[in-house]
């Protein structure tokens, strides 16, 4: 039930004001109060996966009434999306840290994954992001398709390590690209469920080791 | 609601007969029947996920009543333990399977792969078990510990392997097994989520390729 109280904070941010500085401060306010909400929701899909959270549970997590809540987001499945578009946002991001630092192409996706695995075990954000995505049959909502964005930035590097000379002939950097994705989810997954990622770096160092020392030319 | 008609049969089975053979057949039937539940059980799991299964569900698939398929598993969770149960019967028996064909231990390894995803593939009951596993947060009742199981079993083989001279010095069959599960695991998920299993021998054969080629001895 949407009480007055819930529903004044949502109205002022709807009426145009006159001063343009003040109008500007509630658009500052919105922006921060969607974002705690959205933290609040991943923490909450992290923690009981999507079907056991409620509405109530991410207000009560930021503070506000579920009425503030959802004046940002109609309903469970609009938060579910949100994280899942955010952690989407950010493994491009962690695409972009590594591109920053000019490594060449080889030890360049070997620092992609070995970053993701640290945000997979540091992220809220991406362990949300993660979890509502083996719960997406449970969700009426489309979410961004898995895999497949993060699976084309590997084998695009990968091709660049080849065309540089760094991987041996007669490797396809596809297949490698493909068993790389796969152990690294496989691993984050597993690591979950057993060891609530403590052993994820290891993991995926390991995977690094057998899968790409092996394909390098000598 | 349980009416009579439901009850019926439930009590039949229980009460205790004079005539012997008229007691094994009672049996019998009981044993199939309850197959037959847990068979439902597994098309209802995998098609839909435990949260959005129903009891109803799984007696309209047997064609029983919802109290003749009550008498055999008190509730929805119990019926999820004992498809999980099954799932962790199957796998060692296809491991079984592979011991019988008395290949060396490296060939063992990647029959006992391509077999098991064969069985991804084709049989609903580990369809609905590693369904199930993804979703065990959500079901409250202890199931089955996942991949550690499988994972021994590969490591057990791979030792055998190096012992017989067919893997090469210097490497360590616990983290090739540990890149074989992780990256058979995650294939398997993956190839679910994007192609409902169809390209998953494919996926699995370059598995095996990336990881084993380069580590038997030459």
């Amino acid at each position: 039930m949407t009480t007055d109280r819930d529903r004044r904070p949502a109205e002022e941010e709807r009426r145009p004001t006159t001063g343009g500085a003040r109008a500007e401060l509630k658009q500052e306010r919105a922006v921060r109060t969607r974002g705690q909400v959205l933290d609040a929701a991943a923490h909450a899909f992290a923690a009981k996966g999507f079907p056991a959270v409620t509405i109530l549970d991410v207000a009560e997590l930021t503070g506000m009434t579920k009425g503030a809540v959802y004046f940002h987001y109609p309903n469970k499945e609009a938060l579910a999306v949100a994280v899942a578009e955010q952690f989407y946002e950010r493994l491009p991001a962690i695409a972009d840290g590594v591109r920053a630092l000019g490594l060449a192409p080889l030890s360049a996706v070997a620092e992609l994954l070995t970053r993701t695995a640290t945000a997979f075990r540091d992220d809220i954000m991406i362990q949300a992001g993660a979890r509502l995505q083996i719960e997406r049959s449970l969700i009426k909502a489309p979410l961004p398709m898995p895999y497949t964005g993060y699976g084309n930035l590997v084998s695009g590097w990968l091709q660049e390590a080849r065309d540089a000379g760094e991987l041996s002939a007669g490797t396809d950097p596809d297949v490698i690209a493909r068993v790389l994705i796969s152990a690294f989810f496989g691993a984050q997954h597993i690591s979950w469920v057993l060891s609530d990622r403590a052993d994820l770096a290891e993991r995926v160092q390991e995977i690094l080791d057998v899968v790409l020392v092996p394909a390098r030319s000598t």
